[in-house]
């Protein structure tokens, strides 16, 4: 086997355990040194091969490379870059190959999701139409948990732990605070399509009628008599009402609340997410003071308080890919397998079953009146946030590290992305 | 010194660690049978006292109250209720001491922050004004960290560790994404008047140009064209802007941003706080893409990551409050003081030289252009997130208290709150 260098990109939203798969990779390539050269990192995902921007990882120590471990986001930026299909524009699969020549790759790994995957598939093609060899295995990777067959994402287990924490601690902060003041507090988590984060927040109950009272899905259409009735008795229950939403909550007609016709003074759309909107609605119909979050990116990049469940299998993730490379895999992904005593394991799924396939909740995860979670849910997702893995800190906050870039040295024209 | 019990309640908006604050409290004052009976926890705040609802602390097990220190929130409930003065209600005055009275109460423990410091004053005059005698201590308790003569205010300590965490997690993100993504990050803190909450974001910054680049605070009137022109020039130089906007932030004429004429299309006032209107401004006038997020309860219910330090003195400062008493100190407030190494103490300070007092940021704490942190802040600030104090978990979640409320049996009739 000759030595070849690899090439790894991250792709997509960045979450806060992707680089601890960049670290199980870059470990697992530095241990065999007699096949694979360097690693390079696209600059800002599949944008950098494109640019013929390689960040040159081996210029970093063991320690650095340890560090990644830890240190939420993109490491080496990621991008949101859908390349098209071989037909609609060659050149850019021809740049491909012109610098992967240039460099001397024979392995490329990319890092990401739905798009992301359908993007690794097209270059594990590569050998096939147009006749360059290239070993592709692509890596889970999104807080959506939406790729099918690996039972999870990477990434997922640390926003579900995040979302499950805090709206258990906003849940305390409101149960104290709603005898004389709020009685309704609403966070916003994401999940354009799918509802499994919003799911994770079921995961702060420990009995019934624990809070969150009402989890709404993007599943499940939003009835807005259903949802008032739900926090009234909740609030004359409880005395509060604590609710997590995903962003993506629709209208029986697939109408995003958050796009729903608000528009302000100078006639643009509605700002907010979808937490002010069910906020106002609560004021206006039930006269609740409310209080609202919307997490947003620190929800995915919260590393202080990932799952170390998730870091592990992130982190193996990356390893397993070089070993699937290795054994000359191409167009395969590393799939997460949950074994009956809840024991962890990967097999290779193929990259075209894969790609651009959405993985929803099932129906029999969320509770007949759609406002909660079931013991089935239940059971897949608390493995998932298992266990805690602080990151170091100094001087209070988290110590993350940053990596100098270093280029491998360009040998082609300018490509304009 | 015949033995009296004493009377503990939580007042206005609740923290991560006031429940330290009340673990300290009981625990000394379970030191002390020969001069404190019972410690009753007022249900609700003074509603409890008002209302005869006193929730007998003395059935919880040394374990039970062990855990105090770790669990965020109000476990006792907390109110937003301000006593009158006592010409205005005296009958309010009059019920609580018949409430004092048919529980024996001789110690009034108040836990709170501006507001709650003038009720504990007031309650502190009911020896002189009414002839009961009581001794009233004030504890302080504010995330905003606006009350004077204490070096600074449990549960600050926590909630500033927790932006400067955040910021510091969501700008890595940003930073990973804003080549061909989102290119500006807001992140809304608490701080109506002061801008201590969004200050604290500073910290997250290691060196020069590191994120949060920008930093809005309610001393400083907004100026929307040296914003926009400050957020282009950090997206030229870094590639992106990370932002911490306090929700307080106004124009020069005083009027906040956040009730800035925007109305939905329904005629309702603007639903959102000051981050979205920024983000519309920054893509109306600069073009780039954006992300929020809106911290709200989140920032200061998350004990998970508490700031040790401020644990330690929230714990301390209850402990201290019932020294204090002991001593027979009637209207005064531990106050934490900082000594030149470091070191911390406190001295009971009058509560008449609190109630009602605001502190705001010092405006050499502020850069001279008005967007970012000074070395005397750094300075000031450092030191209260130092440290970390993280709750014990099972099942992958915080293992958080509840607590059944016993309450003292009725001895009055009903009194309208």
């Amino acid at each position: 086997m000759t030595v070849k260098n690899a090439f790894y990109a991250q792709s997509g939203g960045v979450t806060a355990v992707i680089n601890a798969t960049a670290c199980g990779l870059i470990q697992a390539a530095r241990q065999n040194p007699d096949k694979i050269g360097k690693v390079y990192a696209g600059r800002n995902g599949i944008i950098g091969a494109l640019r013929e921007e390689l960040i040159d990882t081996s210029v970093y120590s063991d320690e650095e490379i340890q560090a990644l471990r830890h240190t939420p986001a993109g490491a080496f930026g990621s991008c949101r870059y859908k390349l098209k299909s071989f037909e609609e524009n060659i050149e850019e699969y021809r740049r491909l190959i012109d610098v992967f020549k240039a460099h001397d790759i024979g392995y490329f790994f990319y890092n990401g999701g739905n798009d992301s995957q359908d993007t690794a598939y097209k270059i594990s093609q590569l050998s096939e139409k147009m006749d360059y060899p290239i070993i592709c295995v692509g890596i889970p990777k999104t807080v959506d948990n939406d790729l099918p067959i690996t039972d999870f994402c990477p990434g997922f287990g640390s926003v579900a732990k995040y979302v499950a924490v805090s709206i258990m601690e906003a849940s305390f902060d409101i149960r104290s605070m709603c005898e004389s003041s709020t009685k309704v507090f609403i966070m916003e988590v994401m999940g354009r399509h799918a509802g499994w984060i919003a799911a994770a927040g079921g995961l702060a109950q420990q009995q019934d009628g624990d809070a969150p009272q009402i989890i709404l899905f993007p599943e499940i259409s939003f009835d807005k008599q259903k949802f008032l009735a739900k926090v009234k008795a909740s609030v004359d229950t409880h005395g509060y009402c604590s609710i997590v939403v995903s962003e993506g909550v629709q209208f029986e007609d697939g109408d995003f609340l958050s796009a729903s016709s608000n528009v302000d003074a100078f006639g643009h759309a509605q700002l907010g997410g979808v937490a002010p909107i069910l906020a106002n609605m609560v004021k206006a119909e039930l006269g609740y003071k409310y209080h609202w979050a919307l997490a947003d990116y620190l929800q995915r990049s919260a590393r202080h308080i990932a799952s170390k469940t998730d870091v592990e299998l992130a982190y193996q993730a990356g390893a397993k890919a070089i070993e699937y490379a290795l054994e000359g895999r191409n167009a395969v992904m590393p799939a997460i397998q949950r074994g009956e005593n809840g024991e962890w394991s990967f097999i290779p799924a193929p990259l075209d079953k894969i790609a651009n396939v959405e993985r929803f909740m099932p129906r029999n995860y969320i509770t007949e009146d759609g406002f909660g979670i079931t013991d089935e849910a239940r059971a897949y997702l608390a493995p998932l946030i298992e266990g805690e893995d602080f990151p170091p800190f100094k001087n209070g906050i988290p110590e993350y590290a940053t990596y100098r870039q270093t280029l491998a040295e360009k040998k082609l024209p300018y490509f304009e992305v």
